[in-house]
């Protein structure tokens, strides 16, 4: 049983084909890993590279790709809608199969000190790597931003977990962890009022009082005059997404609104949807590593 | 991009484990190729393998097990419950991945020509390999039995597509072809009457004017005096999980029976499960091939 890992770095820049194309370069240099999908947004001046390897290769291509970021992005020059803090933003790990959320950890870990002690870009370690309770969430993290990191690494509470409390002078400070699959999961209401929709978010989203692994806005979807419930689900397995569908729905129902369709956005582990199926079917004792076909052609 | 094959034979043996554990010995001798599972039926006295392998070792596995059979089971000694023909009854052919049915096809016919012309066994091709309409379905086939196949291959109308017009003295005849992959679900009602079950069973089934590619009868469950409609789904793409269940529900809700849960039995391909949580949670323009994580990770 081979261990598999997936990677998804941020990287601050989404304009520039030319350093896009050298990091997909990278991206696609190192035996062991497969580049399943890139994109790159020009408002938020920012690309997402999703990448799944073996333990070694995962590491190095991570490593790889840090080190393009930091030669070919220079941060003081840095302009666009999402908060960022370094020319690699964020370097999540994802254990995909085989491997557990501890080994993935220690694998964030060495990539993390390799990237400190080679490129002397000062890394924080986040989600289930991260040292402290306060340095869990990304947003607090990454809070002061590229501009604000200088002052940010000498205050008491926020020494780096590696690397010196100075940022890179172009590349600026990296954030390193390990989290569990994410769904992009967005419900549609038939109402135009956004109102209705941000009601909802907060009722089902961890941080004002809902599931506690779900995190949702309310958007407008302009184009088809339609409210949206957009929703990162961080843990499908404590949080599933039938569950906030059905609470939406019931949620909506004192509006007079109805559900009229929702979005799987990029990537899902197939489990996500299949959990679903077993809750609208009424499937019991369904076992999914072993009944699941697809999971005995992995290897 | 490599093929994968699928191949389930059912061997009329389920009681000998000397003969069960020479199978297994021969299934798994054959590289690129994995034994996923086997079961065994007494009072069928039956036994099924799943193997899945790619196109050379899928043929070379599929003969082996045959010859095993051929050598090793006497079907002028056979009794079971369940209708058979040969020492191998079937050997059904799925294409898993990379591969379409057309190509299985020509495969499982190279596998039915050789298993005739090196063993002397009678073949019959069925399902999508068949030769004529009336040899699609494996249990007009099969009509007759062991017993009555040295007749029946005399019949005008019966000649066998490979092989000689006269049985394997011991192994019989065999049938080779092509399907879909079969789920085996079943919805159980909170009912004790196994008449609304087979009256459900009629309705959802195509043999008589349901979902044509739907299989069912009422089945009573007795350790839990649960009535159930048991089904097999021949094609989950043309016919979903999801329509005969809804089906069900609202052909039972004129008795006031109410759906108590389902059964998923054995392997089921994950698309099965995913297009069930594609229509219960809505979700608008899912590409099952790019959004599946897993997918990606399949070579």
């Amino acid at each position: 049983m081979a261990k598999l890992i997936e990677c998804i770095p941020n990287f601050s820049e989404g304009k520039d084909e030319k350093i896009i194309n050298g990091l997909v370069e990278v991206a696609k240099s190192v035996p062991g890993v497969t580049l399943l999908d890139y994109s790159s947004d020009t408002s938020h001046n920012r690309s997402v590279f999703t990448l799944v390897g073996d333990v070694d290769g995962i590491q190095e291509v991570a490593f790889q790709l840090v080190k393009f970021a930091s030669e070919n992005i220079d941060m003081t020059k840095h302009q666009g809608e999402h908060p960022r803090m370094g020319a690699t933003d964020v370097v999540p790990f994802v254990p995909v199969k085989d491997i557990d959320v501890a080994e993935t950890v220690e694998i964030s870990k060495k990539v993390a000190e390799r990237i400190a002690n080679e490129l002397n870009i000062p890394i924080f370690l986040y989600e289930d790597s991260a040292s402290t309770p306060a340095r869990k969430n990304l947003a607090k993290v990454r809070k002061g931003q590229f501009e604000g990191m200088p002052e940010k690494l000498l205050q008491e509470e926020w020494a780096p977990d590696y690397g010196e409390r100075k940022i890179h002078p172009t590349a600026g400070v990296t954030a390193v962890g390990v989290r569990m699959p994410l769904v992009a999961f967005n419900v549609n209401l038939d109402t135009d009022n956004i109102e209705i929709a941000n009601k909802i978010a907060r009722i089902v989203r961890g941080s004002s009082g809902g599931y506690k692994y779900c995190k949702g806005i309310g958007v407008m979807l302009e184009d088809r005059n339609v409210a949206q419930v957009s929703m990162n689900m961080v843990n499908f397995e404590k949080t599933p997404l039938y569950r906030v569908m059905e609470t939406i729905r019931f949620e909506a129902a004192r509006y007079g609104v109805n559900i009229i369709g929702s979005e799987v956005i990029g990537l899902t582990p197939a489990k996500a949807l299949i959990d679903c199926a077993e809750y609208y079917l009424q499937v019991e004792e369904f076992d999914y590593d072993k009944q699941v076909l697809e999971n005995h052609l992995l290897n």
